[in-house]
């Protein structure tokens, strides 16, 4: 069974009428589920967090961002979010029995979509990204909305897809794939927060650790403890062992111990699977060797012969 | 979602026909999912694994000893295997979402079916026994069909559910709850079997070790190595993790490493992820937090829908 997550982020977090006719559009469509979806009035923004089939799951995105350009005018959004769109970033996230290569081709195909037929330009971003300027989301929504009137006519911010000039009241949209991003935070028995700091840097990749590792220092007051919190940005190449690992050697060198750690939100059942297997030092054992992954492919199957 | 599942041993595994005519009984039942099916005719048994929710699992639990009662005689049944009824033994197993209490329940339940409408006498066994000399197969299962006629008598073995006399064709059955055997190995880094067994003995229940291991010294010539073979019985009481780190432990004593483990056919997710979150000194961490198993849920809640 193929399953690819989606966490779209719409520029709605107070009309809550807006956010569920844009919901409403996932909803009893055969091979989507919906996970989770909230909305934030400070940031003025929802997240629908999506799991599905590649196809139906590639129309419910489309049909929402087509939702959210009817009901969304960015000219009277305020939010404490960065934001360009109505639809702003929509990422596509093998979690099962698909990869990246067909993530990327599958982002490129709902961008498409998403400019010729809503007429709204469209940048890929991360592995979908066509040059290496636009990998990073944050680099592509710098100006937001209102700045990209201008920003539009540099070519070197020329969209994908769709046209050369912002849709004027859904702005532009960022699609992408991407690996699926874990908060793993490791709680370290000491108050000093200059050890974690030491530590987020010896595993984080901008001083020189793992490449797919974005670390911080954070301190615990209420609790009396330091964190080394984490966004493990690619659990496949940078996994959670050998990160743990690492940060445990380091506490080492200052008499420290973990005394705890916490993954925030949800999982692949994959990244766990490899925690287990490298642990017990297992030779070969796959997701297809789980009970509940072989009833899941055969209710999938019951599924699409309904 | 709740899931049991049961590996059922029914007493035929050279005439093809009998095996698929039983194992029918469980195909398009909804709630009911065939993980597997297998004879064999040197044993001349076959043993049908099916995972499924409580209700519509009883029913095909009983419907299959139904009609391996109508299909085999045991009067004419000859095999390697021991066996005392045409459907042998039942077990009932918690996978997900139910626990063992309810399999206790559901394993008198469906004896008591099959006791009152088939006419079969039924022991119950493991989990389920309702004396201490029942717990173990092997014991209710000594001298097999054809020593039940006179053993049946003996008020030590007067049966749980059914009638007090063996029925002339189908025999007894067993019908009982237990956990998921998981069946373990570790390769050790030696040719020295009595390494292997030191460390065996050293983990395994019968001389001191984890109450729910089973463990023997096996010999790998063709890979030079021994091996400590491993059926964990209860893998949430006696756990991967702790036998494991207790092996390791004890190899270093003989100089010896670990140098691979397996796991053989199929086990729960819940096993994997508490091994993970031991090792990762997880503070709080479920089976919820995995996307497959919500996936799963909302699958099987369509499903239930349909």
């Amino acid at each position: 069974m193929k399953i690819i997550e989606s966490a779209s982020n719409f520029s709605e977090g107070r009309r809550e009428e807006v956010v569920r006719e844009i919901v409403a559009q996932a909803e009893n469509v055969k091979g989507v589920w919906i996970l989770d979806w909230s909305m934030d009035s400070d940031h003025n923004r929802s997240v629908v967090t999506l799991v599905g089939s590649p196809e139906p799951l590639l129309n419910v995105l489309f049909n929402m961002t087509k939702k959210a350009a009817e009901l969304i005018d960015l000219r009277n959004h305020k939010g404490e979010h960065p934001r360009m769109g109505a639809a702003d970033v929509i990422p596509l996230v093998p979690v099962m029995g698909s990869e990246m290569s067909e993530c990327i081709e599958l982002s490129k195909d709902l961008a498409k979509r998403i400019g010729e037929e809503l007429k709204i330009p469209v940048f890929l971003y991360e592995k979908s990204a066509t040059a290496p300027h636009r990998e990073n989301l944050s680099e592509i929504r710098k100006g937001e909305f209102e700045g990209f009137f201008e920003k539009i006519k540099d070519p070197m911010w020329k969209p994908d897809f769709g046209p050369d000039q912002v849709h004027p009241t859904a702005g532009v949209t960022a699609v992408g794939a991407r690996e699926y991003l874990i908060a793993f935070n490791v709680n370290l028995g000491t108050d000093k927060v200059e050890i974690a700091e030491r530590i987020a840097k010896a595993v984080r990749h901008i001083s020189g650790g793992y490449r797919y590792v974005k670390a911080i220092a954070v301190e615990l007051k209420d609790k009396n403890l330091v964190q080394v919190s984490m966004n493990m940005t690619n659990y496949k190449k940078s996994p959670l062992f050998r990160v743990f690992e690492t940060i445990k050697r380091e506490a080492q060198r200052y008499g420290v111990s973990v005394i705890g750690t916490e993954i925030i939100g949800m999982v692949p059942m994959q990244a766990m699977l490899e925690v287990a297997q490298y642990y017990l030092q297992l030779d070969d054992f796959g997701i297809n060797r789980i009970i509940e992954n072989r009833v899941m492919d055969i209710l999938a199957k019951e599924g699409a012969d309904r």
